[in-house]
């Protein structure tokens, strides 16, 4: 494995005047660390505000990195006969050299049952402690599973140049490690495995630069733990969100990110399972149309050869469309673009539209119904397969589980309207509710209910978009529904209308120019089904699951009015 | 249900002038396809190229459907006493006013076990043809099943009123159709259900025009049926590529189109269910970002909050990203944007991109393994589980089942090179073949191997992006491959480079400013684990798997250099 060999070296590679021998020290990386820290050009992609901070930073990262590197440079032991068990690896060894057949186990995998057996894992190079020069521990993180590798000077197995290879390693950095799994008397604290790897090998794969922009220690830390630094006075750095988002790469390795992606992941594999399973086809809609998509809200414009266009604020018309097509109940999971100028918790220029369009017999309760199923089905799919992610989570970002009941809760707007009321709330009953006032009806809903999630119908018509189905009885109010969780909207829908004539007036009434979605009001002059859906933000559904305070922090790279890197 | 009470009267709906009693003929749907398809702002959103035919053609269509309504309005007979079982539904009947209740059946599940049953549909009304005044036939589709439904007058159930309401239908119209459920002794030719509906009752839920822009019966017409009208020399009517893309939604419901997109539906299921029980996580990441995606090929630029920003060419950096921020295996599906003038079969401005990105060990040929056992699950699962979408898609447009091995061929390029060179066809070792030159190699292939699918690995370097790894033993070529359906790309992937140092030198040497990717190459300083990945065509993948000659088809709106719309 750690080849020494030169004999197929990469002349494209040599040239770059790179040594691909063993280097027994960091030094190389930590230069390169430092060069590109303080690269001005660094900041060009940052938001404005950010720039600013990165470059005051970036300097004084520079000097402590130079230090470190002064330290680094210790001479390197040549005459250890165990030179070959440890050391960087060279490119090469993993420039798909060869198939060596060996097998890596995974970190989360190590247990008991492996005992006395030598395995081989890859992961980073968690935390390090040197006890002695005979002596240290290497913790080594992989997929948010850490395990402790013990070394220990001891003749023909491990060397000082070993323990001192290991002591030099930047944290982050990929390592392999080989070794016999022991299992300890006493329970691991340092670790999520209960087993330790007395090492035998241990090589470098990928160095980090020694000095990080945010340490994992640091974006990790739980509010449990400020409030314990807090009472003893200890001091504790606590890492902004920008600061997070700027050094996106990093932050996303803690293990409540982890969880968030991966639980992300299931929301959306939920979704679509059993949406396909209720006879649903997945479409994808065009992002590039002529026009805006809605009215309303401001749209991103580009030139598409000469021709204006804009990106698409929703799959509402194409989705529309394609029930005009014949598919009957159709879905997609796409991206949603709003150049709103929103700058709160739960706005994005760019999120996850999980949408969903379906034909209805009479009524728009027959949305709701498949709502209803859907979000239990994602809510317990969560609550039964996710427990590792929502534990990392929570032990982060602490937060109660959610309260829904087996059938979900249906008030109308007026109902709600007059909650508020008899709570001292008056609100106007052909308005829309602002997000105070949804809060505020969420804790009554949660107090007479005891549910965090439950779905608001019969809006005004006059809040709603222009292909909204009015209510038959009163012409004021809508066959639409907001749905939410914790007192914040995720869920928006409504019976859409399907007469071309009346959905062109509707249009006008808006003051819409009908020409620019002239495509779409015909696709209703061929014959149209009933019909009704419901969009959702994939991000939303996980910051209120979840209970966090940003949607910043469910959205793998965030796009907001100011931030459009990394 | 079809009540003619009009007490409940929407006011906003009156105020439109709409009578919404039941009434007897089309006459006023006809007015308003007529108001609608000639006019001229339709064409706005069309091609250029289109919009003259169009222009042309509306006035044709305009004339002929002012001679059609002028045959239909013939003299309403009112003093029936079974009018009330037929008749045009007001809107009021499906905006949501009550849950009657009632259960429709699906068309497609009307078979011999419900016989002497009466049962509910709803549908589209496919063909209609009056016998006599006594007596008609009405064809009802459903998501691309159909029922034949028989009128015949019988004193106190059938009229001749609701005959003559069935005969002045027009074609694509929604109906509800009541009837008993009878089996013929004889087998029914002209629908796919193998049952009759003896209708009872029957309501017209939404007036289709009387004159449609494309005929289904035209669009669905296959090349067998051409041929055998050339025989005959009837005249038969073959709706160009473009028309059908103007009127994409009456396009979309023939039985080919209802196939195809059922088809890619299960083909991102299947992707998706693959990799997530192979431990990948599903991302999304943005698209739109600062400065190019990738060197190369054009993008689609525009204003970002004051910011230069672009649409992604693909997921490519944050997939990597998302790798070196230790989610260990990724895909993702979603739009891809690429401003290339590419006038061909296969390219298309926005597409859906399957992506995966994944750690590897030590080889690329860990992504080849996953890719293998992905892609022969994708074949067989579509050949098991939409055998009749591919019915539908075959005998429209016929095509040889696909011929794939358990184990999927690889070849290297070099190979390749000297197959092509064996059967007298000479290419530049270093440089990318053609696209006649693949198809070539895939004839060859075929001939030798006996396969429509396979991998070609090993690609010259200078042929593929920065980001590609070198080959150890020889840096003109790469660890990257294509593979190829029927002679046509459909994947490309590769290794990457993860060390940030030779990604920078990489970058240089093909002319990309690495400020506006310092973001990305910033990812690997911090520890990268050596990985791999690819990108697939999710249009591709469905054109080639079904032979399909135009990638127009498997897109379901597309966008190319000439077509915003619909």
């Amino acid at each position: 494995m750690a080849s020494k060999s030169t004999e197929n070296r990469n002349p494209a590679q040599s040239a770059d005047g790179r040594a691909f021998e063993i280097v027994k020290n960091g030094v190389e990386s930590i230069e390169i660390g430092a060069e590109d820290v303080s690269d001005p050009q660094d900041g060009k992609s940052l938001s404005k505000k950010a720039a600013k901070k990165e470059a005051a930073k970036a300097e004084r990262l520079q000097k402590r990195q130079m230090a470190a590197a002064a330290a680094a440079a210790t001479v390197v032991e040549e005459s250890d006969p165990l030179a070959g068990n440890y050391g960087d690896l060279p490119l090469e060894a993993v420039q798909s050299k060869e198939i060596s057949g060996r097998k890596w186990t995974r970190v989360g995998s190590l247990m008991d049952e492996l005992k006395d057996q030598q395995i081989l894992v890859r992961g980073r190079a968690h935390a390090i402690r040197g006890v002695s020069s005979k002596m240290a521990f290497l913790v080594v993180r992989e997929a948010g599973y850490t395990v402790q590798c013990v070394l220990n000077v001891n003749p023909g197995v491990v060397s000082k140049g070993m323990v001192k290879f290991v002591t030099g390693l930047s944290k982050e950095s990929i390592v392999d490690v080989e070794g016999i799994v022991t299992v300890p008397n006493i329970a691991i604290t340092g670790a999520s495995q209960q087993v330790e790897i007395h090492v035998r090998k241990v090589y470098c794969v990928s160095k980090s630069q020694p000095t990080l922009p945010i340490n994992l220690e640091d974006a990790a830390r739980s509010e449990k733990e400020f409030e314990k630094a807090e009472q003893t006075g200890e001091h504790v750095v606590r890492v902004g969100q920008d600061t997070r988002l700027n050094y996106r790469v990093l932050d996303l390795r803690t293990p409540a990110n982890q969880g968030i992606f991966r639980v992300q992941s299931y929301v959306s594999m939920l979704f679509r399972q059993f949406l396909i399973s209720e006879g649903f086809v997945e479409l994808h809609t065009p992002k590039l149309i002529a026009g805006a998509s809605e009215g309303g809200s401001s749209v991103f414009k580009l030139d598409y050869k000469g021709q204006p266009a804009c990106l698409a604020q929703s799959p509402q018309l194409h989705k529309q469309m394609a029930i005009c097509a014949d598919f009957g109940r159709v879905f997609e999971i796409g991206p949603v673009f709003r150049a709103e100028d929103s700058f709160t918790h739960r706005h994005l220029c760019e999120f996850t539209g999980l949408d969903l369009e379906m034909e209805i017999k009479e009524h728009y309760f027959e949305v709701l119904d498949i709502l209803d199923k859907l979000f239990i089905t994602i809510f317990d799919g969560l609550n039964e397969h996710c427990k590792k992610e929502l534990h990392a989570i929570n032990q982060q970002y602490p937060f109660e589980p959610l309260k829904y009941l087996r059938k979900t809760l249906r008030l109308t707007f007026q109902e709600g309207v007059q909650m508020l009321k008899e709570a001292g709330i008056e609100v106007d009953p052909l308005g829309d509710f602002n997000t105070e006032t949804e809060r505020k009806l969420g804790g009554l809903v949660r107090e007479k209910y005891d549910t965090d999630f439950y779905i608001l119908h019969r809006y005004p018509l006059a809040v709603r978009p222009f292909y909204t189905m009015p209510c038959i009885d009163d012409p004021l109010y809508s066959n639409s529904f907001d749905v939410f969780i914790r007192g914040e909207e995720i869920i928006s829908g409504a019976q859409r209308v399907h007469e071309p004539e009346f959905l062109t007036k509707r249009a006008k009434e808006l003051g819409i120019d009908v020409n620019t979605i002239s495509t779409y009001i015909d696709s209703f002059r061929w014959g149209a089904v009933p019909h009704g859906g419901l969009g959702v933000g994939l991000e939303r559904v996980v910051m209120l699951f979840c209970a966090l305070n940003n949607i910043r922090k469910t959205s793998l790279f965030p796009r907001d009015p100011q931030r459009l890197a990394p």
